[in-house]
């Protein structure tokens, strides 16, 4: 069987792990790794590998697999999407993603390719999971938790806090959609902790929710990348009230992010020219091999 | 907005929920009730229905729901699909689901028309989560652990069994997919409780699981159509081990199949001739409206 032959674009934590789920995938060959320095100070790991500047650099792409920050997503896939390969990626901004899917939509059967975006836990299957239930109890609300796990975008906020010298932001679940914020921080010497943290809170990544502010000596002592998802909907459906449905996970984050992406990847070469949410993807397209055994063991 | 015409073939249990889901359904409008004896005895909910005992006669039905017992489904859905209508199905037999979709992939291509099959909840939303987490963690194990509930198919064996005058089975979970059987009975006079109960443990449907039989005075004291569901996985995504998943559900047990019904028959409008499993369908498909709404909201 013809593998399909993947490119990794982005060389950071998801890069890492999406590249390890491409090695450990059945399907994929390894096109090679497009990285800012190319070949230069190239890790270790990719010892075995082409890595370039350039994704023109590598022979017969069928997909990129976009690990790049998620504000250069598009302009990413617009290019490579030109160039006749398929893009996927995790994009995560939750309120730009219709516009994305209608950008990179044109720009994907201009190309005769596919994109699906947006695809990594949430965005991603946590997406699955509430259109699934959604559909099957009408009426209710569906409560997404997050944590107890890092906010990367939220720790990045703090860390552009002034008189911040290291910090970590943990999200904290406290039910019914609501989170705590947990910052972690180094203070710059010259700097009062009690200002610092003023400032933080008065953020506009932390005025709305409950925040606390802890000086450790080491963030870095902190650090680990475990997240989780607590999803629940009580609804009702057809007439009868009641329905309880829960959804959980404890999960490596960039671990799952570059497993999903790799499905994705592999999915993307079973659609049909144009822009996809994972919501709008047959969940069989996401595994290898034949449909129908897929539906002997899992149906 | 043109409706979708659906018809309810069989109101037993599942029907009287399906019918209640169309009636909460924003798309759909209801063209009759298929049933062995048509309008005699006619229930007083059905008042407002043409109910009928053949399918041809009704008018511009575009989907047929078939909530028979799961045995006739293939025949209803292959005299229904050559007349160009649409079926939906929750044919329950994990085993068979496989050589169902061959067959009436072939049927629904002859007649242009959609059958989506093994609709319900396990075979059906279950499977779906299944079919992600499988894809997201590609090595582990799935566990499907089922209830507290009502098994349908044991209570069915356990009745079959002499001297049993009415019977309920309970599936209890136990974790990693193994079940206890709680069988309760009532037995008829001139029978000794001792030997029914042997019985009754040494048929095929209980031989190999832990099986209680308790008497009682009145089963249908202890009737009730709540059930559930805790499926699980640990495993791999990638190279990184301990990836933990669980989907739970405390559910009225015809209720969900019903909405699950309405769900697919509405995604059957929105798909190329031919047999699926719900697998099979993008979950964004068993929405009425927008798409584009919905992945604004859900994604």
């Amino acid at each position: 069987m013809k593998k399909i032959r993947a490119a990794v674009v982005g060389y950071g934590n998801i890069g890492h792990y999406a590249l390890q789920a491409l090695e450990t995938a059945p399907d994929f060959e390894i096109a090679g790794i497009v990285r800012r320095n190319g070949a230069e100070n190239k890790p270790a790991e990719l010892a075995p590998y082409n890595v370039v500047k350039d994704i023109r650099e590598l022979q017969d792409v069928d997909v990129a697999i976009l690990a790049t920050p998620t504000r250069s997503v598009e302009k990413y896939a617009k290019d490579i999407l030109a160039l006749g390969i398929n893009t996927v990626d995790s994009f995560d901004i939750h309120t730009q993603i219709p516009e994305l899917r209608r950008s990179l939509d044109e720009s994907a059967k201009a190309g005769n390719a596919v994109s699906i975006i947006s695809a990594g836990w949430d965005p991603g299957s946590d997406s699955v999971v509430r259109t699934m239930l959604q559909a099957i109890a009408p009426k209710g609300i569906t409560y997404t938790n997050f944590g107890p796990g890092m906010s990367m975008g939220h720790t990045v906020a703090v860390k552009a806090v002034e008189g911040v010298k290291a910090a970590l932001s943990m999200t904290i679940p406290t039910g019914t959609g609501i989170h705590r914020r947990m910052v972690y921080i180094e203070v710059k010497e010259g700097y009062e902790f009690d200002k610092v943290a003023a400032a933080i809170k008065a953020d506009p990544y932390f005025v709305n929710d409950e925040t606390h502010v802890v000086q450790v000596p080491c963030v870095d002592d902190l650090l680990d990348m475990g997240h989780g998802v607590n999803l629940t909907r009580k609804g009702v459906s057809g007439k009868t009230q009641n329905q309880l449905f829960e959804f959980n996970m404890r999960i490596n984050n960039p671990a799952l992010t570059g497993q999903v992406l790799v499905c994705v990847a592999r999915a993307a070469m079973k659609q049909q020219p144009g822009c996809y949410t994972m919501i709008e993807i047959p969940v069989v397209d996401l595994l290898p091999g034949e449909r129908e055994e897929w539906i002997a063991h899992l149906v």
